[in-house]
C-alpha cells in the first residue's frame, strides 16, 4: 500500500524531495507534481513516470490521487498553500519558513487548530548525527552551534541569513535542550570583504528558557566547505557532532577529510529519514513525529527577535512567544 | 507499483532484511517470509502485516506474488534454495556464500547459464565509506584490511571465520582493485587465551592479479568493538575509511567516539542500499548491479585457497580460479 | 657558558619551573630558590644540587649568583617582587599576573621604563600548537576559544576565573590576531549545580580593535578534561588546534584519546620553550621575545573590563587601554 | 656542570643533534665536531661558537674536551669509530647501524664487553607516543607498522630500504613487546612505478619469540608524507599511534591535518628526549637507558634476516640471534 504524494515546487529542495521519494522512501508513490515552469514539471516527471504535472499548486493539492503535500515552492507561497492544504484536509510537509513573518506563521497555526496535519521541514532533528547527539546530552550548561556555507546566493541579506540558516539553529537548540528560546543578541563578526549586501559571518547568543546558554555562528561565504557543528558542553562531559566524512586521503602532505559543497550530500539521511517518518506517519494515521507548524510559528519568532537585535545594535531582545503571538490575533 | 518479495530465514540477518525491506526501501513488498521455526515466522508477519508465512523455502519460491526472493537461512541451504529460484525463473539475493565448497558455488553457476538471477550479499560494495575509497584510488600497489567483532559464535572455528568474515575482505579486495586473488598466504596472530576452537586473530597476505599485495588482518574476539577498517596505499597516496562515528563525547578524561557492538549499525546503509539496487533491478528488468553467483564462487575460492595455506603451514597457495572450477565439471 | 636563575615560589608552578629549566634547558643553572615555607625550599634543594635556599624573595634577587629570576609565588607578590628585580637590573620572568589591579601594573610598566627587563608567563605563545595555528591565520574574522579544567580551587570565585583563566584567552587573542582587545561583554553559562562560590561556566564576547569578534568559554570544573581550543575562522578558511593527544586506545565499544588532567601534561612544551627562549635572551643580551611587561597590564585591562561587564549585567564594557592607565597615572 | 660532546659527522642527522645538544639539551656543551668536509665543520662552529672542528673523527675522540661522543658519519664509519671511542673509555651515541653487516656489529659488541659504553640512536623509544603506546599495550596478539617517506635517496636500494628504515620497526617491535624478533618473511607490494632501483613498498612479517605476529610496511617513496604509524592489537583492546599533528585546516572543501616532509619535525622531541637522557646519564655515571650495542646488533640480525628472505622468495628466515652470532666468533 502507498501514499500519494503531490510535491509542490521543483528547485533544488523540492527536486531533491521527489527523488527522494521516488527512489529511497517506503510506502509512497509521487503522483503529482507542480511548477511555476512548466518545462521544470515536465523534465521531472520524464524522470518520474509516476507523476504528472499539475498546473499549479492549488490544482495539485486537489487532485483525488494526492494524499498529502511537500510544499518546496517559494517561501512567499508557503502559507496560502499550506492553509489550501488544511482546507483540503491533506497532511503537508512545508520547508521552513512556515511564513514570511510571525503573525503570518501564527495565522497558520490559528488556521490548522490543532489538527496536527502540518509538519515544517526541520530536517536536522532527523539527522542520525543530531539524534545521536540529542541522546547523549546530561544537563546541559552552554551550546556551540555553527553553520557555515560555501556562498550565499546573491539576494540574501542580513535577514535572510537568519530566516534561511540560523533558523535551524534555533530550532535544534530548543529541540536539543526541550526548552524554548527566551531570548536571542546579534553580533556581528568582522566583516568578509568578499561578501557585499549582507553582513557575514553573524554571531548571536541565544539564552533558553531552561538558563542555557548558547552561541550561534552563521558564516554564509565560509567558502572552505558546508561545515554544520554542534557542541553541547554539560556538568560533566561535553558532546558534538564528529565530521562527517567517511574516508580519508593523505595527499600532498595532508591528511583530509572532504566537506560536502552543500547541503544535499551533508543531510541526504536527514532528508530521507524525515520523508519516510513523515509517509509513515500519514498512511498509518497518526501524529506527525516531525516539527510541527508551532514550531515552526517558534523558530520565526526567534528569528525576529534576533532581527530586532540586529537592528537595535546587539542587545538581548525577548522572543515574542507563540502564545503572546497568537493572544494578539 | 510494487514487487513482492519472499525471504527465507529469519534469524538475526533474514529479520534485518525483512524490516528493510518493509520500512526503508521503496518499491517492495515483503509478501512471504518461511524459517524452519514457525513461530518465528508468526512473530515477523505480526510485525509486517504485507506479510504471510509459507510453510517452506520451496513454498515461498512458488507463490504467485513472490517476484524475487532472499535468502538468509543456513548456510547449507544456500545452494539448493538457490537452483530452486533459478528453476522457477525468479531473482534471488543470497547470502554469502553461495555453497559451502568450491565445487557445489561451480554447480550452482553453471546452474544459472549466465542469466544474471543470482545476487550475492557481499554488500559492502554498497556502503557509502568503500564506495567513496574506490572512487578515491589511484594507482593502488598495497591494502590493508582489518575486520574486527566483539565475540564470534561458539561453533565457529577457524576456516568458518575465513569463510564466514574474511570472505567479505577478499571480495572487497577485488573488487575494489578490479582484480581477482591469484594467491593467498595464512598466518596465526599469537592466540588470544580468552578464544579455544579458533585461531584468533589471523593474519592473511593477498596477491592480486595486477600485483598488489594485501593483508587482511580478522580477529572475531577482538572485544573492544565491532571494527571494519580499509587502506588502499597508491603510488603518491593513501586512501582509507574514516572512523565511521557520529559524535564525539568527552568524559572521565577521554574525548571518545563509539563503535558499533556488531554489523547491523556499521553496515545498515549498505545493506539498505544493496537491496534497494536490488530491487530497482529487479522490477526494471535490468542486470544486478550486485555481486553476482561468480563474484561468491570466486570470493569462495579464495577462501579455500586461504584454509589450504592454513592446513599446509603458511604458505601461498594459488587461488583454483573459477575457470579452472568450471572446467574440472 | 650557563646563566644562574633564581625561582621564588616553590607551589606548583614555581616547582615544574625549577624542575624545568634544570633538565631539560641549555644554558640555565637554577642556583637559588625561595618560598616562604622552607621546608619546601629544603625539598627541592634536596632534587636540584645546583641551588641553595634563600631566606626569602628579596635576598634571592640580591644574591650575586642570580642574573634572572622566575617570580612564581603568590599573586599578591608578584608586583613588588618584579619592581625590586627592576631595581636590582635583572632579567624577571613573572607570572601572570602582573599585579592585583591595572593601577598597580600601570605602576610596573612605569617602573620598567622600557628597558624590557620584564617578561611575563603566557606560556601559551610558544605551545607549538598554538604558533601554528597563527602562522596558518589569513584574514581572521572571528575567533571561538575554550579553556575548561577539571576542577577549580576552592577559593576561586568569578572574579578569579576571569583574572586566572580567561586572561591567557585575551592575551592569546590580541596576539593571535595582532590586534588589542577593544571590549568585551560577560555572560553566564547555566550554573553547574556542582559549584559554588563561582559562575561557572561563563561566556565572554571580545572585540578585538581590527573588528574581530571572538567567543571566549571558561569553564574550570568541566570535570571531564583539561582541555584547551581555539579556532581561528577567516575569509576562506578556518584552523584550530588539533586534539594534542599521542595515542588512539579502542576499548570498551570507544576510540578514545585521553585528556589530560591538568595544565602541566598539555603545556609542558610551551613552559619548557618559553624557559628556553626566555634564557637564551637573557644570556645573549637579546630583547626578550616573550609576552612583557605592556602585555600583561593589557591583558589585566582586558580582565578589569570583563568584570566590570559581569558586574553591570553583560554589556559591552570598553577595555580601558595601558595609554589611558598610563596617562591617569 | 656541563659534559663536552664531540659530534662526527655533519649531514644533516649530524647537524640536527649538534643544533639540539647546543640549543635545548641541559648540561651539555658541544666542543668538538668533525666532518671530511672541512668547510662544512667550519660553517658548523660559526654557529655553534662552543665548539671548535676536529680535523676527523679519532682527533675529536682523544680531544681532552671530549666527554662523549656522537657518531653520526658514514654507516661505513660507525663500527671503527665506536671501537675507538671503547678504546677511549668513553660513552658514545652511534646513529644506526651499528655495522654494516652482522658479524661486525657482534665483534662491536665483544668490543665493549659489556662496559655499557655504547648507546644506539633507535630514538623511537624516546617518541612520547610510542613511549605512551608501549605503556597501553596489555597482552599484545597483532602489531602492524608502516613507515613511509617522501622520497628515497638515489642511492638506496632494496636493502637499504631495510637496514635504513625498517631497522626501525624491527627494534621498536621488540622493545614494545619486550620479546626479540625470531623469524621475518619479506614480501614485495605491488612496485611503485615511478621508483627505480628498488623494490618500494616492502612488506614483512615479524615474528617475535612471545608469538605475537607484525606486519611491516616499508614504503619510501609514498610521496604524501612522512606518515610512521603503529597499532598493537591486544586482547580486549588495541592501541596506536594518533596523528602527531598540531592543528587542523579547514579549506578548499577539506578539514586536513599537515604530514611532516621529513623525520626532523616528526622525531624532533624524540631525538631531543634521547640526547637529554644520554647526556644525563653519562653526566650521572649511569648506565644508558637507551637501546645499546646488543640491540644495535639484533635489530641488524633481523634486518640481515629480512634480506635473506627476499633473496629466497619470501619464506620465514630465522634471525641468527646474537647468542649465535657471537658463538660463531
Amino acid at each position: 500500500m502507498s501514499i500519494g504524494i503531490g510535491v509542490i515546487g521543483l528547485g533544488n529542495m523540492g527536486t531533491d524531495h521527489t527523488r527522494t521519494l521516488h527512489r529511497f522512501v517506503s510506502g509512497a508513490t509521487v503522483t503529482r507534481v507542480a511548477d511555476i515552469n512548466s518545462e521544470r514539471a515536465a523534465e521531472i516527471t520524464a524522470q518520474v513516470p509516476s507523476a504528472t504535472a499539475a498546473s499549479d499548486g492549488l490544482e495539485l493539492i486537489a487532485a483525488p490521487d494526492v494524499d498529502a503535500v511537500v510544499i518546496a515552492s517559494h517561501d512567499s507561497t508557503h502559507a496560502p498553500l499550506t492553509i489550501a492544504c488544511l482546507e483540503a484536509g491533506k497532511p503537508v510537509l512545508c520547508e521552513k519558513p512556515l511564513a514570511p513573518t510571525v503573525k503570518d506563521a501564527a495565522d497558520v497555526v490559528a488556521h490548522e487548530r490543532g489538527r496536527g496535519l502540518i509538519s515544517l521541514g526541520f530536517m536536522r532533528r532527523f539527522d542520525p548525527g543530531y539524534a545521536e547527539l540529542k541522546a547523549a546530552i546530561e544537563k546541559p550548561l552552554v551550546v556551540h552551534t555553527r553553520s557555515r556555507g560555501v556562498q550565499s546566493c546573491p539576494e540574501v541579506d542580513s535577514a535572510m541569513s537568519i530566516t534561511g540558516s540560523a533558523i535551524h539553529d534555533f530550532d535544534t537548540i530548543a529541540w536539543l535542550l526541550d526548552s524554548p528560546v527566551a531570548e536571542v543578541s546579534w553580533h556581528a563578526g568582522r566583516q568578509s570583504p568578499r561578501v557585499t549586501g549582507l553582513q557575514d559571518p553573524q554571531v548571536m547568543l541565544v539564552r533558553t528558557e531552561d538558563g542555557v546558554l548558547s552561541t550561534v555562528e552563521t558564516y554564509l561565504n565560509a567558502r572552505y566547505g558546508y561545515d554544520i557543528r554542534c557542541e553541547v558542553v554539560c556538568e560533566t562531559r561535553a558532546v558534538r557532532l564528529a565530521e562527517p566524512a567517511r574516508t580519508v586521503v593523505d595527499a600532498d602532505l595532508r591528511s583530509a577529510m572532504q566537506y560536502a559543497a552543500d547541503w544535499r550530500p551533508r543531510f541526504a539521511d536527514a532528508y530521507r529519514l524525515q520523508l519516510q517518518v513523515w509517509v509513515d506517519s500519514v498512511s498509518g494515521g497518526l501524529p506527525s513525529p516531525l516539527a510541527g507548524a508551532h514550531d515552526g510559528l517558534v523558530a520565526s519568532a526567534v528569528a525576529d527577535a534576533a532581527i530586532r537585535s540586529m537592528q537595535s545594535g546587539g542587545e538581548f531582545v525577548p522572543v515574542e512567544t507563540p502564545a503572546k503571538a497568537l493572544g494578539s490575533m
